[in-house]
């Protein structure tokens, strides 16, 4: 039930049994591939934070762009940062400091894990360092889901300022409750790669702050919705396909494991269910669209595909591929029916973020039970809801109080005119808008 | 020689036999480190669609960028649907519906391949799931090469009906042939990577396509050809680079095994010939164009880039180095010798996918013979022309069925405001395109 | 000390000793493993082609956009092509011309490197074509440095003349008196990756070309620096997030080992640094930018990553993770300072190749003598030295002859309008630009 726990004691333990010739063999080849596994799915998924940069550079307007870009590899550059200064120690705990609930701040551990690693946990099931590097790239994609859905018109150093806390105490703490082996876990709650801990929980952060924040300036007038089309549609297409592409070694190197047949054939089940829930999740969202608004929307089939990249995401593994399409496909259609409701509610979420990961999160987490016998619906909606609530409601204070100390929004003269030259002085097209 | 079929009777015959520890773990290791290829090679090869997506993107005028990355996009997805519900079982037959010729329709196995693969496949060399991700990726392959050819003008809708019959049967019907152990690997044909079998298929199929189309209104003028330079070139290159590393995946995934020195040598030879070729065909169209126009022409050196790897494709293992840069630099040369011959047909082939995949193709089939004693250049032309034969009559008469009932192509006065504004209503650049 | 020496003659001679079941099972997996790293190393360093691509598109004016994604590309193609010609058997010799000092031209063995690694290499620790195909991308990254600093002005034939030059002879000779077993590894000169051997070699390439090739017109004018923006700050970043990407596979891949647990081990250590030391080059450059100029800089942004990266290269292993963090943070600070201070120097670095590339190179390898105890300060300056001496000198001699014979730059009208329409008569974005 805890996937991501660092198996090390009990391997630890049981290893002198298996010393003889063969099975040490096939432990040290085990142990090689299965770091092979955490270095390849982290790569990956550093990739992603490429994909959200290029998606939301795409999907702003031009004037805003720079900033985009400015956020998006800032915060991957904190949370490498305060996920090895805080982070990595709070979700896997030695000594909690409430047990199940709260690891221990900037525990010695996490100053420097790989140290460590080479001396201990590497005698293990695979490389402390690649454990490290794997789990670090999913505490940074938590916090590239917030940047989109806030976009061109929150201010630079407070956005970042909220990276440092989502990446260094808030996603650390939800997520030591089911991958760390705390209270989730023990309660039987499942989420295999994160619909609930990465992206639903990034949702909900991107939620409390967008209901601080406001709409941008103009975005509804007299009861109708403007659109903002974004200014680079190959962008954004690009970045999804950066992202599908990442979401391989997401929810692939979640399996843990790639010593064994049985392990590989996991790995092997969970791309090809990825794939198609990704697959579905476009079709359906395409379909939709050409249906309820006569014309095929290019934005809403690109978050189709992530949608339904999410929906699986919480159990890639159990469904059949027909399952994987079901899942994948009701996610692209929750794309389609998410987006306007928001806009209804004047939720101005710049890049759907939170109809993609927040609300097909839940779904994702949801589903789980269909598939998997070992879940529970009631359970997988009790784990949703208390890391949701825990995320929004932190995030919310956190956010409320910047925005009454340093403040959160840039000026409206400054949202007019876009954000690139107000706060960066720095046009990402200086040569291509007109007027 | 025929290298994509999935053994598995002859290797669980065999296994028993091999029932000491140490072959048992040899064995154990070759299964996961051969399952390991497969999913690397195929998200590679996943890459590639992004890689056709930035390179049309790139090639077509801004009025029809939305529509073509909404083509690559849904091609993709669809391609990865149908190859599951009806292309995989029709491309590694159990049973014949006509021994050697036709695989079964709507197969019970190709309902849910992972789920029969982890009772039986995976006991065989590699994860059946592992196998069934790799082969999608080519069937998408083909798709996708299709789409640059017929841009401009061709509805979506339309399009996307003949994805549907190219990704579902006509390329797992004519790969059966030959991967599949059909007649065509019973003749003795040898295409190790695809050359004719993804490559030149998808030329047949664009260029079954673009005679019924016809050319871009405005092409062809007064019997000169008007240019029609590309939107953003940029992408144009970036797709094609995408294109040269995905390729690695689908050349060196071929070699469908990586589990002895032998294999993992192989696949090293492998890569080093893929690149070579690839640099040489660069290398060729740059200097060519030089001496032919006066000037450098960067499409045509990304295309010969393109043309050199396609060359390389039907056999990326014989070759020496040396060799391999004599067949991709044919190959470049290829590129800027029919790009100004089709434009004298009056083939509107908007991003050379015709000369690139189909001419190259060719050549690259040809000449397996020169470094491949196993295969004569006889055989290697006949396989080359019933492969090219059954997929341009196939689609020919799909695309007139469709012309004539639904319509093919957008109206004249759509063609010229741009395919985005005019289906789909969202344009790719609204802030950067002058007038 | 000699990392990058393809070990045979000592393994052979071992192996037979080896010859006992298990042992031999260890040695085929290390084998294949070792292989694995060298293919997926060097595809990830092949992709950090595409990177400076992008990076150096993104940060020219769009007049020179086409005209430096045809450098780009040439330049990588002419790389594979001369570094199998010539460079392979310069910078491996197995009988030097000059004793340490110059390894045979035109080698034999440089001919088809790949048949005799079938024959006999490939009995040693990995195959000869893998590390072909690796050795050959850094070859290749060291050309790509260059083209960016002299953009914008020099003419294409004689810059990749240029081109042809360094990777078949200037690289391979400086970089066999490490890799290949030189006087430099003899004397306890360390450089794991490549701080000095590529990225500082490149920026003394680039420094060289930029003397003789002098500012862009209007660059200083009246003792001012004239700013002449990017034209498109999106490719720029992805450009940078691809070469980071890249960067995984040129410091994990140069381990030249994953055979073992301790390798393994090692190589996610390396990814581990190497993230680390990327994103305190962002950090820092993003603080003190906005502290000395009160406004974040993106590019420099940008820039600090890439900087963090070439300084910890030298060294990526020996750090613990807060050592890294300085290592690569003073990176980033060493951007922010030395950008201005060429500008003061009339040194017209177009994208900031020579801070990032030459100066962090330094400190990069100077620095190695902090965290790894077999290096002395002394030594690695002297090899710093004598390697920029080296590239230096012989670039400067052979821009100077090209200049005095077929000339370097192009006229004072063609750089005014551009490079694209005046030496290739082809657009980048023939739709957007504005005027």
């Amino acid at each position: 039930m805890t996937r991501k726990l660092l198996i090390s004691t009990a391997l630890l333990a049981a290893l002198p049994g298996l010393a003889f010739a063969e099975g040490e063999a096939a432990a040290h080849t085990g142990f090689i591939l299965t770091s092979v596994l955490f270095l390849l799915g982290g790569v990956l998924v550093f990739w992603m934070a490429a994909g959200f940069a290029m998606l939301e550079a795409g999907l702003v307007r031009s004037k805003n762009v720079t900033m985009q870009l400015t956020k998006n590899i800032a915060l991957f550059s904190i949370a490498a940062i305060m996920y090895w200064l805080a982070g990595y120690g709070i979700m896997y705990p030695g000594d909690w400091l409430i047990e199940g609930w709260l690891g221990p701040f900037f525990a010695v551990t996490s100053l420097d894990p790989v140290g460590v690693a080479a001396d201990a946990v590497d005698v293990g099931y695979a490389s402390g360092a690649s454990d490290f590097f794997f789990q670090l790239m999913f505490c940074a994609t938590t916090a590239s889901i917030v940047s989109g859905t806030l976009a061109e018109r929150i201010k630079l150093w407070p956005f970042l300022a909220f990276v440092v806390v989502l990446t260094g105490f808030i996603y650390p703490i939800e997520a030591s409750w089911q991958w760390g082996g705390g209270w989730l876990s023990e309660a039987g709650f499942s989420d295999f790669a994160g619909s609930t801990l990465v992206h639903a929980a990034g949702g909900f952060a991107a939620l409390a702050g967008v209901l601080i924040l406001g709409p941008r300036i103009g975005k509804y007038k007299d009861g109708r919705t403007v659109p903002m089309p974004g200014s680079n549609l190959p962008l954004a297409t690009l970045g999804t396909f950066i992202l599908w592409l990442g979401w391989f070694g997401f929810n692939g190197g979640s399996q843990l494991a790639m010593g064994t047949i049985s392990d590989v054939s996991d790995v092997a089940r969970i791309f090809a269910n990825t794939n198609m829930a990704a697959a579905a999740g476009a079709v359906v969202a395409m379909i939709m669209t050409q249906v309820m608004f006569k014309k095929v929307d290019l934005t809403m089939t690109l978050n189709g595909a992530l949608a339904g990249l999410v929906s699986i995401t919480a159990e890639p593994l159990a469904p059949s591929l027909f399952q994987a399409l079901i899942i994948g496909g009701i996610g692209g259609a929750i794309v389609v029916f998410v987006v306007p409701l928001l806009d209804k509610l004047k939720i101005d979420d710049v890049v759907g973020a939170i109809p993609v990961h927040l609300v097909a999160g839940f779904w994702g987490t949801f589903i789980v039970a269909w598939t998997n016998t070992d879940a529970s619906f009631g359970t997988q909606i009790m784990g949703f809801l208390a890391i949701g609530i825990f995320v929004f409601v932190v995030s919310f204070i956190f956010f409320a109080i910047i925005k009454a100390t340093m403040g959160l929004r840039v000026s409206e003269e400054e949202e007019v005119n876009g954000l690139d030259t107000a706060e960066l002085g720095m046009e990402a097209y200086p040569e291509f808008t007109n007027g």
